[in-house]
């Protein structure tokens, strides 16, 4: 039975070969680096052909195959490739990325070791101001000279929590006790082992503007700086497909229907009938998803009709 | 402490209790039944709302909520909802159902007991044909008096495997080898507990038309008979944002918005470009993307400009 | 078809429908509600039973068929039954708890709203000690006086750090942003939704002497005051098969046998070849997993032979 | 920040590599194929060690480590490893095989492609006769003679299953209509790539005795060919630690302890009282539970004092 069988080696990368162990930096002092990885986007091509197996006739070039798979979200031939990191991320940041419950972690642990004494510091620009519009979001940022005084402060507080954490070590306080008063600042590093699939939509969520800026930084350094070099096809058809694409609700559509037709009116009766928009005689009231559609109807080249008699 | 706490009872869903044990016929001997639930639209406002805790000082309306958050995929509130159903199933449809990794399952053992001696059968009329540009779907039907041919042999080859699967019983030889010739037409039952979330993501595979008629006639019923009863919401919400939405990709959105913009010609340059369409002299030569492409332009109200010199 | 269904009504604990909302008091200002359940014992029968199918003649009793199913690992009937809660937990702590990725969590988010103003106070007499052997524990108590100390010096740190983070508030900075340096005994809130089989290896870890303090105090409450109340049998059989089993490796299983049989020296032997202890001339020295290994013959009833010319 | 850092190299496994590829043939006409792999003994220690930090002043042996690792059920470092197969399996053994939900599968599709025309076959010795005591196992065998007749009546089934699918195919029925009568035995392929955390976790339900034949053969070629090359010291402590462990519940130590102790009455009554044995005047009624612990006795070198009255 042995001899119809292909001799095998192991998946390469050479332009991935060639960073392991390099540790990108993040934030001040924060990094990303790879460890290990399987496969490559062959992989990916070569477990989606298993599915279609000898009936496949003509040859359908790689590229092809992966954008049609990225394309109808067929997912699990992605997770056919791994990734396998060393991160050093601010434990506020390591909150929002653990909730990604499909990877692999083994973490820095505080209980068995003393805590890094490297905490996550602002500079005087870098204090970000609340958004306006959106609750959990930030815009903007807070001048320089008040920044200061809050860079300064942050040291401070800094300094006195390791401080203090020390002291209780010294007192002989157990570690996983001493380590309860840490900044939320403080880094942590950890082994962290995800696949391809999972990673993507890791990426997804985190590489959005809407994501904050901490893990946005990581997430953009994995993607052009690893994924990228790992399996270009399949982050050329996730730009494409996933991250770039314009989802349009059923709703959605059917302004756009209108807008495309130069049916402005109908156009302004459906945003109404729908609820995006509510007409107080001079000025138009535009609910959330109204305003989430606008940018949407820019992408798509269209006139906002109701924009006109917009109240500022 | 407990001073400031609300007290609490169960939710529960007066539709669906009503309904709870009654087998919703599918296929020719198949069924759907409500065993129980956990949760309904409600809880998923609570579970959000935990998230924006008491910093919501206005408070928004449970069904703007639902739609928020399925609109922009945060989808962890929707795992707080729990269904459990009794099913009936045959194993070849099975096969595709259990692919769903994040459900909980117990299936009934053919190892522990005999096997149920029920098979799907096919009427004369219900033979589909293999799809032709689709490798792996379907269109159209057998001729009827051909039908009655392959239904007869059906019939006579689920007997005699039955037949031999029963003298084996008789034999004492083990069940678990005994059934290991039944037709992958034999039906058998579980018990399948998922959360809304991870529901919602098989419905929106499997009520697709590209999903085999067999799993998609269990899927429609789930969501009709089951999920809309249950959290009307959010089904309402899933059929807007996930199920008939419209995704354009990168590229698709680049043709689009000169097709939109009347500029018919630039359209046709970019799907050359990016290898929608080829040109060869008098007839255009569509690539599968391009393809649905169209379906999506037909959708928007879009005239496909490269179709006048298409070859039939 | 519908004639052979029974009727079915929901499973409802009175038990547990008597404390839904009420707040179990943890640590100095933490709980534990129950917000919701899904099934009982009997949905675990039920489930199982579907795998015995018709095969099933003789009725097995209820409790005989769960310490089955416990006793052999046949954990899906397990996963049938599902639990909401509703914590407040120390950050420090939740960064343990959110470990377990089996879990559906929404948290309370301090992007959207502002941080509970409430941190996980250490009272004088709570300060604990680094253990000795264990470098992932503690022992044993600082003295009260000291412990004065540095109770009150975290009080302070508290509420520096909370002054700050709502001047930064003031300031404008962003939530995102401003709760980068509270204190990881900062609390926090969420809801937390697991299922039985999923929740009773959480509580194993978590009920285990060498969990942390604080994560084993919530623990033992979910376990006794919910588990219990809602699965008695199965929290009795878990108590029994799992968190009370006693494991024996095939190594500590031979050594074992040769003192049961009264084989002291043959036991000395086996304990020195497979590198339990070392006789270094008049005293013994044993390996961390001999000293494991002496609690188990412990619980045998087993003398240890070599203890005799042990170094103290 | 780049200085301190170590320069990296993939981790590779000789012994594996010269492997890569090569059919271990199971059963009749299955086999297991080893893809690709990340990691080994040493990205075990590696992860370990991430969360020991630089607090790891001694230098644990490797060996000692993935002991400790695998004894204290600490299991996240094993899942920084991970495996990747490509299998040939029967239908109604792949039906078990997908029950493991935590692996990455891609099958072979019947639905895009003519399904292998490979069934499982079984020569006249191999047929197995149903256990008495035990309703899902087998024991003993068949006589060759009557298995002369059912292989032969098995291939006839084959023949004619075979024969109607293509004829059927032939008539253009879709394939994904056509396939649903070929028997269980039929064979399948998929890639299937899992952690080996996981992977020790299948190996240990389906190397067990209890697992059926088919799947039993499966797992012990990917447990001894495969893992054992892979990763010595974890196979070693699998098989010690996990494996062939001996688990004691509460109550069989009990009764143990009171055997060790040489109170052979004290066993019995308390054997009487947990219902693990029933007195019958002149014969002992042992449960199901009782006769498994008797198998422990055994290992333990223990006497069975209520034996000497059983029933025979």
């Amino acid at each position: 039975m042995e001899k119809g069988f292909e001799v095998i080696t192991r998946t390469t990368v050479p332009e991935l070969d060639s960073i392991l162990g390099k540790p990108f930096q993040v934030l001040d002092d924060g990094f990303v680096r790879l460890i290990d990885y399987l496969g490559t986007d062959a992989s990916i091509v070569q477990a989606a052909r298993v599915s279609y197996g000898k009936g496949t006739k003509k040859v359908r070039e790689d590229r092809e195959l992966i954008r049609y798979l990225m394309r109808h979200r067929h997912t699990s031939p992605f997770e056919m490739c791994e990734l396998k990191l060393h991160l050093r991320v601010p434990m506020d940041t390591w909150r929002q990325w653990i909730r990604h419950r499909t990877a692999s972690v083994n973490e820095y642990s505080t209980r068995y070791s003393e805590a890094i004494n490297v905490h996550r510091k602002t500079a005087a620009h870098e204090w970000r101001l609340q958004a306006a519009q959106n609750r959990q979001g930030s815009e903007g940022w807070l001048d320089e000279k008040t920044g200061e005084h809050f860079s300064q402060q942050e040291l401070d507080l800094h300094k006195l929590a390791l401080q203090i954490y020390e002291e209780r070590l010294t007192a002989g306080i157990a570690r996983e006790q001493a380590r309860k008063d840490l900044p939320l600042a403080t880094y942590t590093e950890a082994y962290w082992k995800i696949d391809l699939h999972n990673l993507l939509h890791f990426l997804k969520l985190r590489m959005h503007p809407a994501a904050q800026l901490e893990i946005r930084s990581y997430a953009w350094i994995i993607g052009q700086e690893i994924v990228k070099r790992w399996c270009p096809l399949t982050w050329e058809a996730f730009l494409d497909y996933l991250f770039e694409a314009l989802v349009l609700s059923r709703s959605e559509l059917e302004i756009a229907k209108a807008l495309i037709a130069g049916d402005n009116e109908k156009g302004i009766r459906l945003a109404q009938k729908l609820g995006f928009i509510s007409d107080n005689t001079t000025t138009v009231k535009r609910n959330l998803e109204c305003r989430e559609f606008e940018e949407k109807l820019h992408r798509m080249g269209l006139k906002i009709p109701w924009l006109k008699k917009t109240s500022p």
